[in-house]
């Protein structure tokens, strides 16, 4: 237990991630007291019961009251009218922080909202599971990931104070602009995801046919898709929608490249595929080398050779 | 130990698959002996020193005499080669198989070469890892896989002992026709493929660009494809030059899709995205419902919540 860095935490949206940082704040001591705040009773209950929450509150505005930081942790397109609703109770001297996956959008509606006095750090926390609600949430969920904060031009003792606070959860705190953020997400992030979601729509739309053969024989690549294609909609929805100018460029590079790809088989150039399939291995090195994933195979099966 | 179900058993290629059967064989006593046949030297001599071959043959056509089961496990667009030289040495009321994950092409390819009174029965195991090379395997890769046999017209007493075999490797055995192997396999496996390769072929580029944060930020999802797409470009050359039909026809359906879904962005049609969010969800569950999976959230963690 390290001391408190702040005393009085506001949790709006108890979610994944929200839980899971009231899990971690409880396990290091934190913060000295967690508010939290969600629209329906039962999930306010459940961070009760869970006890990631001190106090829970139905509505925004009481649960900020008091806050030195408030973290809005609702799907981006939900922000504005969170923030509306927060602007007027936010004490003079707190931060204001987000964990929102799209950070431009998120600025223009929150910014406008934020009283004189208050500091605005949009962050975004590189973690989080398939699974949503207050009950998927874990204190080690952030430790070894990134968290990525965005300056915006807050006081200097501020942003180093929430750094303080994400590195507490075990986070490695990186700053960056948002316009970069955006199309940097775009293409470790949103583009992925909406293209396994692609794939798995297509086999469900054959799925009719070779009815469940398609889940059966999951395991050769397909079931990989899936995990990333069963996250949350209403998040994804607001994704795409908030970073649609960078998501659009990125989906028009794959297109350019899946098409490429897509005449060489049509042309029978195996030269042109294996080059491709080479480089794309090299990616794969780096990945490792860079501690963000480790060689062990997988392809869902451990390399345990038990009885 | 059960009793052998072959006496001598002939691996043509040492890789991933042939060295994981090597080494079940050895667990589970499948066959009294295994030769093997390789084309480079460092890979026989390694056979022999991590003990999944008994005996290995500098050409194919040794390696085959007087082999009781003769498992193809070359890439592909090497299969015709390999039949070719092996058939006049084939032993008769042998039976040979392979491993290809196409089977069309393999039957066009190995078929005409097969005497009389030799039983060819394809053969397709669902397992894999991303990695390659006789080093890359392991006794439990085929537990609990499904492992496809492609009848072909072969005496039903070959194929019940082929079965065996596989069991006895922990495999679920099942049978069904070429042409049907080669479309489930384009939507479970080839086309995910391809497109895990094209979307880190992206990044690939874009790298020079933002240098290395695509590889420092890749958890958020991109992580997940480049597992995939670090796969044997040999093999996977192969697969989409042979495989071609079926591929470009689930390509050209998730095109379609990823239109559908391009143009929703555009428009900000945000039900239609939350509508094919939701129903993707809903197969992750099935695959979790058949066992193919587990619910454990995962994204390169797990949630234990360890010190």
């Amino acid at each position: 237990m390290t001391a408190p860095i702040y005393e009085r935490v506001a949790l709006i949206g108890l979610g994944l991630i929200a839980s899971s940082m009231g899990h971690a704040m409880k396990k290091w001591g934190l913060a000295t007291t967690v508010t939290g705040h969600a629209k329906t009773e039962l999930t306010r209950t459940s961070a009760l019961e869970l006890g990631f929450c001190d106090e829970v509150f139905a509505s925004a505005a009481e649960a900020v009251r008091d806050a030195d930081l408030v973290v809005l942790a609702v799907p981006v397109g939900a922000m504005e009218g969170v923030a509306t609703e927060i602007g007027p109770h936010l004490k003079p001297g707190a931060t204001v922080t987000d964990v929102g996956s799209v950070k431009q959008a998120v600025i223009e509606a929150v910014a406008p909202n934020i009283p004189e006095g208050v500091h605005f750090i949009p962050g975004h926390p590189l973690a989080g599971t398939e699974h949503s609600g207050p009950r998927s949430g874990f204190a080690t969920l952030f430790r070894n990931r990134f968290c990525l904060l965005i300056p915006n031009g807050a006081a200097p003792e501020a942003i180093a104070r929430l750094r303080d606070y994400w590195e507490g959860m075990g986070a490695n705190v990186e700053e960056m602009d948002a316009a970069h953020h955006d199309i940097v997400l775009a293409v470790t992030s949103h583009t992925p995801h909406l293209i396994a979601y692609t794939m798995v729509g297509v086999a469900d739309h054959l799925r009719r046919v070779t009815e469940s053969e398609i889940i059966k024989y999951s395991a050769a690549g397909f079931r990989d898709f899936t995990r990333i294609a069963a996250s949350d909609p209403t998040m994804w929805r607001d994704v795409f929608l908030t970073n649609k100018e960078a998501t659009l460029d990125i989906l028009g590079r794959f297109t350019e490249e899946l098409f490429a790809l897509q005449r060489a088989i049509r042309m029978g150039d195996g030269d042109e595929l294996f080059d491709y399939f080479t480089r794309t291995r090299a990616i794969r090195r780096s990945i490792i080398e860079a501690g963000q994933d480790t060689a062990a195979p997988d392809f869902g099966r451990a390399k345990v050779d038990g009885a």
